[in-house]
């Protein structure tokens, strides 16, 4: 009954605190200060070093500390041990939140009035006739975003990897559908799982389909973006302005242009920020599901990395 | 059958187009170009010279050319001149979005946000826990933003002269209730009429009845705000923020303080600009119904101011 956490570049301390009070007949340790890493059979993990694996010979769950597995090496792990990620509905919520409030930022040019103001520049104009968000990826966060769009009078149209059909959006999906989705948005927003398939899928192929007064949200995953191709983008007049929340590095380095681009609005990957005791309640049910041999809650499809 | 248009401060030739196109039978000036003033029994006004209300000896009607009659000096009319006004529904929806938007982008930070990303700071915050917002006057536009903001999960209170019930909303009312419904309040919501007793009803008393982190939104007029007790609120920690979309005087003239004050956002009276096809529709309609004598649309009561 053995469980290590292996989080780098975060303080897990909070983390283990609570994890032995809730599981007190359960051995816990963080890496690297393992004594035997041979018991151990469930690590709860994010960005662990490549030669961890290898070291874990009776491994069988896995517990991504993430809504997202991107932090996990699926490949290097043996084909049956089971991986799990946190589902968080406040995430969604928030998530949802979060993109409601930058496309009506953008909606209303509260970037263009901030400047006006610097500038004391008395110019009133009216709201953007911009009502029509294309989000990319329908999973629960794409899910709670569209309703909470429709619910302020956006239309919305959703692309997925694979056929959906929901209620009130416009759905598409497969590469050859993108050209259509993209034609006529307003508001383009990135929601999708990070995937050898997905990874880079915001570039300059992508900005040429889109029409060229429309916005980019991105708050999935840095590494969905090229972010030249957006320099390239906004400096063109492809697009007309970008909300980042994730960046390729974060945080992200000092001289990267992103920072002073008066076309992009950036927060520091806040949109939807994890509560412990929602993630310490679904880690402690895989465990105790694990070792009283139930199912786990929230496994992913190693296939397909989601 | 004489109509004079008197609006000050205002291109009018699109508006005295509009009614010529739709009211073939009508004499139609735009003051001080009118040969026959005693022929008038119609004006649409807004900030009309005081001198012009003594020239017209056969005034019936003044059409207010706003959703307010604070443009219209009401004192100075015989008992027997309606007054109506403007009640554009897309108003109520532009408005609505407008308070939903600042709402949230306080709650988000997006202030914040812009100043970290100008100094290149990455500092992830939560969202604030703020989620009461405040609703000062309960008429048309009032209930719409109640509407939209519980629709997005935020707690409305609302406050207005007289006793109103609201489902869903918290409603106090009168003088003797104002301090209760503001002292838990997140956001206050400013969207009195003005009138007499609204008047500089935003200064330091009600600031220091409002929680010391909570924001000021003005939506209604300038005048009913006290600039200089807003800056000492601001300045004293008494308000943690403002927003503000109207002024004493507009153009906000260039040495005031509050474009250049690091906790107000501003805009220029754009929260919800009138549609002139809606405004022509409703002033044809009251032109019509008066000279072959039918009830007019949105008449005020002169006694109340609205």
């Amino acid at each position: 009954m053995a469980v290590l956490i292996c989080i780098t570049g975060r303080d897990n301390s909070k983390l283990e605190q609570k994890l032995r009070a809730s599981l007190p007949g359960v051995e816990i340790s963080q890496w690297p200060n393992c004594s035997n890493l041979a018991a151990v059979e469930f690590v709860i993990a994010w960005n662990a070093p490549d030669e961890l694996w290898s070291q874990l010979p009776n491994l069988k769950v896995v517990q991504s500390f993430g809504a997202g597995v991107d932090g996990i090496a699926l490949k290097q792990l043996p084909e049956h041990v089971a991986v799990t990620r946190i589902v968080d509905t406040g995430l969604a919520d928030d998530m949802a939140e979060y993109i409601l409030t930058h496309v009506l930022a953008h909606k209303l040019r509260l970037r263009e009035y901030t400047r006006k103001q610097n500038q004391q520049q008395w110019k009133p104009r009216r709201v953007k006739a911009h009502n029509h968000v294309g989000i990319l990826g329908l999973g629960e966060l794409g899910l709670a975003a569209a309703s909470s769009l429709r619910n302020n009078n956006f239309i919305v149209s959703g692309w997925s990897r694979t056929h959906k059909e929901v209620d009130g959006i416009n759905c598409y999906y497969g590469q050859n559908a993108l050209h259509q989705f993209l034609e006529n948005l307003d508001y383009l927003v990135c929601l999708l799982p990070l995937t050898t398939h997905t990874s880079g899928i915001l570039n300059r192929v992508v900005f040429e389909q889109l029409p060229n007064d429309s916005v980019l949200i991105n708050v999935a995953r840095g590494q969905h973006l090229v972010d030249d191709d957006l320099l390239w983008a906004l400096d063109n007049h492809q697009l007309a302005g970008a909300t980042l929340d994730v960046f390729n590095a974060e945080p992200l380095e000092p001289e990267h242009p992103f920072w002073q681009h008066p076309l992009i609005t950036m927060t520091p990957h806040c949109a939807a920020i994890t509560d412990l005791a929602t993630v310490c309640e679904q880690i402690v049910f895989n465990i105790n599901a694990h070792f009283s041999k139930q199912s786990l809650k929230n496994q992913i499809d190693k296939a397909v990395g989601y």
